[in-house]
Parts: structure tokens; sequence; C-alpha cells
């Protein structure tokens, strides 16, 4: 990817709709940057489009800006991450050409280290007491056995999940309908700062842009692509949540349901979802069982998969610091590696994701195979 | 079978415990009057015996009283059946070794019959009010529907079933664990005789006997063999209603559970079915889409099995009361057949079983292949 090619997804972003399988067309068959040019310029429309719609698209081209994006990202702590660039999660690709442009991300870990080993959880908004308590021992225990925990920022189960992940230390990613630097909910301002500074806040649209329901579902496919698997904890029919377990049905991803009373309306979409492919799951274990079952995206059933000198230089200290047996608080490996508990936390979650560190309740050690791995280094020390 | 035989097998209820499969095969390999000529006589064990069983069934054969028992079932209103008889359910052959010696039987109806269109909804003993609610309601749509809802005559999930569907004016089976003259528990004495007067009770033991653990246990299998399907409400692990849906599975039965909260003990019996073969149902509707889906069992689909003029008398009177078009209640039926409710009621769910007639909600009417088969006689008339 080049810079000019780079700065026009960047600038594409203000363009295109999330999800737009033409524009993912043109991105593919032209390149952004040609793209960007015919939208200017004017002259030579790209196929397949509508006049209304060139018209329209040539609109929001005229606000396009990326420099002052970038630069407004930086200042809320965000970056922006291509298809193909190192940090670019490759999951995202089985979405064809409606693969996001890019993705603006707040927080220090790789994306695509953390989504390795991920789980959605999602539901309603106007959840049950019964809903929000699922939620969040679903993202309690789920992180408390090392796995990343997706959701969307919203009101109902999916802050409870965000908080129960928080709240046990652990790894959480926000996928959020909107720029990253203007959290929506408004409630949600200070649950999403936490989330990005203890873990992620992604997105695809650009700073200060606005969530609109069309972009609410079309968000949906990041986190079913993004993640193993999505399980629905409370939805009504026609719920969103359910377009998101479809959506990772769809991309050969596994689809969960906590199922609940009968007698509640919160709980007639998931149990839909149970009458066909989805599985019933009551609890945390039941969920890593499940989505960890597959070897092709687990590096940790083969081994470490990097050997170590080839380590981020922050990941490889906090390696360093955890005891050759033996569990480890996160906050005794950040006194180790010389750093803050949150950036400990994104780097442990990034070595289990390859194969090195198993997180046991509130507990961090090597794995078998890291510990074979590591001996011949330590040897020397 | 002759008379001989069926006395036999009568005699038979106080030796074989339910479920007894060497008993089984000495009924299959030798006969009923050979298998009690051996025990009384004693000389020559049968095979398979160690010698302590072989006296522990010589001593319960010392009381065996045939005729006696049949008496004391008749003044009880009850009727011993046997393999291969008319009133035998032919399901219960699927049982093998297993099946029952024969059964007793409290009731008008036909089981035969019946149990052509019967389910089973089965469940804790000590349901939550979640449980006895769905139980009841399920019981009720199902009876609506024109199926016969079969339980266990237990407290909790099992009252609340047969209640449901005896409200709703419907067929209802109790599968005792002892002699259908004494109702266990105590407390359902009323409810089991009202079952016995508007449907059917019927059980493997011989008068006055009671239930024991093993007994009830393999009662379960009875349930499971007699209907095309059974639903578990609420059970918890190990729960004897996880025995009936793990019988019915293994009989190709369709096994189905009702859903409740994951927090509650009693919804985890049926969680752990749902994460195996058996299929989330949360309405009578549900369950009848199911079960109503297989063509073998099912004459309905096929048009009436019978002439009008093979029906009993009773039945061919019910059918007459009919009219050519449209719905009738049960209590009209009963008038224009000269007979009383619950025995109208017994024979349209016999009509029913035979495509002869359909239930909507409170109403009866003939099926659109009865009216056909029935132009020519009612033409005459």
């Amino acid at each position: 990817m080049t810079d000019d090619e780079r700065l026009a997804r960047v600038a594409l972003t203000r363009v295109l709709e999330p999800g737009d399988e033409l524009g993912g067309r043109w991105l593919r068959e032209f390149g952004a940057v040609e793209v960007v040019r015919r939208l200017v310029e004017g002259r030579e429309p790209l196929p397949g489009a509508s006049a209304q719609r060139w018209e329209g698209m040539r609109g929001r081209a005229a606000r396009m800006r990326p420099e002052r994006d970038l630069a407004e990202a930086r200042d809320a702590g965000a970056r922006f991450i291509c298809p193909g660039e190192p940090q670019w999660p490759a999951q995202l690709d089985d979405l064809g050409d409606a693969r996001p442009t890019g993705l603006w991300v707040r927080g220090r870990p790789s994306l695509r280290i953390w989504a390795l080993r991920s789980v959605a959880v999602v539901g309603a908004r106007a959840c049950t007491e019964y809903g929000a308590h699922m939620a969040a021992r679903l993202g309690a225990g789920l992180a408390e056995r090392g796995w990343v925990v997706v959701s969307g920022g919203a009101y109902g189960v999916d802050g409870a999940v965000h908080r129960g992940a928080l709240g046990a230390g652990g790894a959480t990613v926000a996928v959020l309908a909107c720029g990253v630097d203007r959290p929506y909910p408004r409630g949600h301002t200070e649950l999403i700062s936490r989330i990005a500074e203890q873990g992620l806040v992604v997105g695809e649209l650009p700073p200060g842009d606005h969530p609109t329901p069309s972009r609410f579902i079309l968000r949906n496919r990041v986190i079913a692509a993004l993640t193993r698997g999505t399980v629905v904890v409370e939805a009504a029919y026609r719920s969103g949540a359910l377009v998101t377990a479809r959506a990772a049905a769809r991309l050969g991803r596994f689809t969960m349901g906590v199922p609940g009373p009968v007698t509640s309306g919160l709980s007639a979409g998931v149990h839909e979802l149970l009458r066909g492919d989805a599985v019933l799951v009551s609890d945390a274990a039941e969920v890593a069982e499940l989505v960890g079952d597959i070897g092709d995206l687990a590096p940790d059933r083969r081994g470490p998969v990097l050997p170590r000198d080839l380590l981020d230089p922050g990941a490889g200290r906090v390696l360093a610091a955890l005891p050759a047996r033996g569990l480890m608080a996160a906050e005794e490996v950040a006194r180790g590696a010389g750093t803050t508990t949150d950036e400990a936390v994104g780097r442990l979650y990034e070595l289990r994701a390859l194969g090195f560190v198993e997180r046991h309740g509130d507990g961090w050690k090597l794995t078998r195979q890291a510990m074979i791995s590591l001996r011949g280094d330590r040897s020397g020390c």
C-alpha cells in the first residue's frame, strides 16, 4: 500500500458508506487513487453508479479532507489502518467487496493480533436485568479465559459485556457506527474512553461522523467478520443483534445464543436463532469450548508462530517479565516490564493470541510451548 | 393371543419388574404360559437368571393371582391389554425385550388409536411458577390442536400438563409407575380420576402395587415409546425427565425442550438437551409443527384409513353427529350422538387419529378427506 493509496482510502471513508459493495469493486478494480481522481474531476463516472448516486458521491467527495482527518484522529489518539497493512485483521477480507475501506482505531494493541482470539457478544439495548447479568458474566468469563471480547458499545447488553471484560482486567474491543473520536451513545463516553485505554475502539467512519440506522446495521458485519463467533444474549425478533449473528453464520463463524424464558419477548429472537443452526450456550466455558475448537485461526494449538526475537520490543519486554513457571498478575508483569498495567494487559492478550502465554483467572503464565521455545533464550541469563 | 397366554401375562405383571429384558426374552422364546409353569414348578430354571434372581422370582410367583387382579381391576374401572391385541399400541414394540408384559388401562378410549397422535410433556416435580405456566400452556395448546398429551401424573410439570389438557377439553394420558387403581401421588387422586374419566390412566404394575425409584425411571421408557416425541419443560441435571427424553431419542422419537433462564438450575438439564439433538420449542404450535411432520405414523396425511362402516359403533355415532360443514363443540356433538361429553371427546380424538376430524380451538369438524369419503354415505340420508 503506497502512501498515496493510503491517503486516498482515508479520503474515501468520507465518501463511501460502510458496506458499499460497488465502492469495494471500484477499489479492487481501479485502486483508491484513481477512484478519488475520477470523483474529483467528475468527467469519467465509475461503472455501475446511477447518475444520481454519482452526483451524491461527488457531493460528498467535495468534502474530503484526508490530512485534516488524520490530524484530528491523532489528536483523539486514533490511527487509520488499511487492508494489507500489518495491523489489518485478515478476517475482514472475508467480507469481499463489502470489506471496510479502512478502519479508524483508538487504543494501543494490535487489532490484527487481538482479533485472532476474539468473540463477539451482542444483544438488545433495552435488555432485562437477566440479560445485563448474563452479558456481564460472559464478558468477565471470556476475558478470564484469555479471550478478546468484541461488542458494539451500545446501551444494554453491549455495555454490560464491555464492563464485564474491563472489570475482569480483560481485553475488549468496541466497534462503533460513528467516528471513534465521537463516542455514541453520549452516555457511554466514559465507558468508551476506558475501552480505548485498556482495549480498542474501532470504526469505519471518519472523525466527527454520526451514526445512522443503516450504519448501525452495517457495523454489525464488521463485528461478525472480526471474531471467531457471535453470542446473542437477548434480542427481540428483528433485532440488530440477529443481523450480526446471521452475518456471522454466512461468514462461517460460530453463532451462539443464551436462552431465556419463553415468556420474555427479549428472548424470542435468540430462541429463533437456537431453532436454527446456532448453539445454545449457558456460560463462558461453553463459548470458549466451541470457538476454541478450530485450529486454522488459533495458533495456540500449533505452538508459537513467531520466534521471540521477531516480537515487537514492547511485547518482548512483557514476555521477559513473566516467570519461568507459575502465574503472575498483570500488575506485577507491568512492574517487571516497566510499563502501565493497561499496556501490559494489551501485550499479554497479543502474546496469548500468538500462543506464548495463557490466562488463568487473574494470573498469566507462559504456555508449555513458550517454555520450551524460550528455554534456549533464558539459559543464558 | 390365547386366553391362557393372556392370563399368564396378567400373572407375570406381579413377577417381572418393568423393563426386565431377560423376562422379555423368556416371553419371546417360551411364551407366558411356559414361563409361569416353570416359575411355579421350579424344576427347570429359565436361562440367564442367577440362582438368587430365580429364587426371588419364584418368591414373587407364589403371590401370582391373575383372576383376582383382573376382578380388582374391573372394580376400579380398569382392563388389561396385551401385545398384539386390538388396543395394544404397536409403538411399544420398539422397546424390544423391554416391552411391557402388558398394560393396565383405566378409561374408555382406545390407547392404540390415541397413541397415534400423541406427544409427551414431562418435567420437574419441584418446578418453578414459570415451569408450571409453560407446562399448562403446552398441555392446553396441544389439546386444542387435536394432540393427545401424555405425561406421568406427578406433581409439578406433569400435573400442570394434564390440567392444561383437561381444561381445554382435550385428551390426556397419565402413565403411572404403580397400580392404576392406586393413584400416586396421593395428592393427585382427584386429578388422576378426572384423567381416567376424560382420558386414560395406564401402567405396567398390577392393582395395588406401589411405585419405587426404579419403577419411576422405567415408567419413562413407556412414555417415550408411546408418543411421537417428548417435550421437557424444566429439569435439573440428572432428572427423570431427561431419562424420558434420552429414551425418546434412542427410539427415534423427537426430543424437544422449553428453555428458561440460564440462572435457573431447573432449566440446566433442558439446556443440556438443547445443546445436543433436542429442538428448542417455545409453544404448542412449534411442537405440533415438528411432530406432525412425519407421515408414517400419521394417517391424516393419507386420508382416512378405515371406511366408516369399519368404525366402532360408538365412534360411528359421534362421526354421524358432526355437521357436513363447519365447526361443532364437543358438548353439542355429545348431544347429537346421545352420549356424554367425555365419551364424545374420547371418540373425537380417536377419529382425529384416524384422519376423520380436526380440532380447531374449541370446535370439531370433518376433515376434507372425510367429507369426500362420507359424501356417498350421507347422500342417502
